[in-house]
């Protein structure tokens, strides 16, 4: 470990991971911020990623491409259409299309190493198992098994120098919740991204789960969300 | 899972994930083998990862490019120079400067993504912790820790359906068990390339902890190695 605590942090450009990237860097963790290029038909999100990551102080953002197209099998890296318009009941039964496989494993398994090169313990990753599309990557018990293995995967837990963490300061938030806190750290959401599916001029289509969920986050937090819907 | 078994099958070209893919192929596995193409030094391995997935008639090879470099910190993706001739009581204390971040858990994660793909609950991955370099990721307590992750980030394990097996059926061999069980699943040991320095005309150095292993491995089994060294 450094003297200054440094952390990577996941960051798609969306709504919770910039929120989660604010609050790392409100516990004063110096951030390295970590984005995938990884096939998502909605890679506008990656514009999104690096305005937050520059507004918010990161020391460093990274961009790695990974083509997770070569696997398939997701909506949002295939073929298959965005699901559109779908309620809270729907979202509740089952994983959708839109899930793309294990990626968060992949994803902290890149931070993982990105933290290890760092010599930091700290990983931060913006998953919610409130207001969610059902993912099983976004779940507690996932997390709780991910760092299980992560410290027994490197340098550091073999040593036992140090124990890698990972945080998920939104894990039990509402997504109303989730907008008062970005609120009160000061996230520009007017720099942030959450749809699926935008149009070709990068505006938000208002019906995937992404955007239903976030429109009903700004609402029950009674908070204008400046982003323009198609 | 399908009705005929589909694994996902590690494969480096070297000579111990070689004799996976063909133990694999043994238990009548229907094998995707995955290589990837991360920054090694050492990238002529991904031609003998092509013969040798050929050559066991793997139903499919993806190479998936993936630049490891971007976060440096390992003699095999950065300017550090590969250590030499190293005894064994050298290479058993503390993990050396070969050792690549996080590399095993990154190359499990886009396995299960792509074993959850093909609907697939099978991983071979031909790790060793007997004659190794002492890297975390080759333990078995690392391999059981990601398998029960494996188990919480995916479909499959949410729903119930099946169980996502890491197997790794070399990993209590020692290296000249492993050679010899290579002989006997008829691995064309001239198709395998081990070694993390080779020559610019591709010859293996013959002075790596890779080498070094491999060497005493063939010597203690009492078998002659093709592979022609510098």
């Amino acid at each position: 470990m450094q003297d200054c605590k440094t952390a990577v942090c996941l960051l798609s450009g969306g709504l919770d991971s910039s929120t989660c990237l604010a609050y790392a860097r409100r516990q004063r963790f110096e951030c390295h911020a970590l984005s995938f290029d990884y096939g998502q038909r909605h890679r506008i999100e990656l514009d999104a990623a690096r305005r937050v990551a520059a507004a918010l102080g990161a020391r460093r953002h990274v961009v790695m491409p990974i083509d997770l197209r070569v696997f398939g099998g997701s909506a949002l890296t295939g073929d298959i259409a965005v699901p559109k318009g779908r309620g809270a009941e729907e979202m509740a039964q089952g994983i959708p299309v839109t899930y793309v496989p294990a990626r968060n494993t992949i994803f902290l398994s890149l931070a993982l190493a990105y933290a290890e090169t760092l010599e930091a313990a700290d990983i931060f990753i913006g998953v919610n198992a409130i207001d969610y599309s059902g993912y099983p990557d976004c779940r507690p018990e996932f997390i709780a098994a991910f760092e299980r293995m992560a410290n027994l995967a490197t340098k550091a837990g073999v040593e036992g120098r140090t124990s890698v963490r990972i945080h998920t300061p939104l894990s039990k938030l509402s997504k109303a919740e989730i907008v008062r806190l970005a609120e009160e750290l000061h996230v520009d959401f007017g720099l942030t991204h959450s749809c699926y599916d935008p149009d070709p001029a990068g505006r938000a289509c208002g019906q995937c789960d992404s955007c239903l969920l976030r429109r009903k986050g700004f609402e029950e937090a009674g908070i204008a969300d400046p982003v323009e819907y198609a």
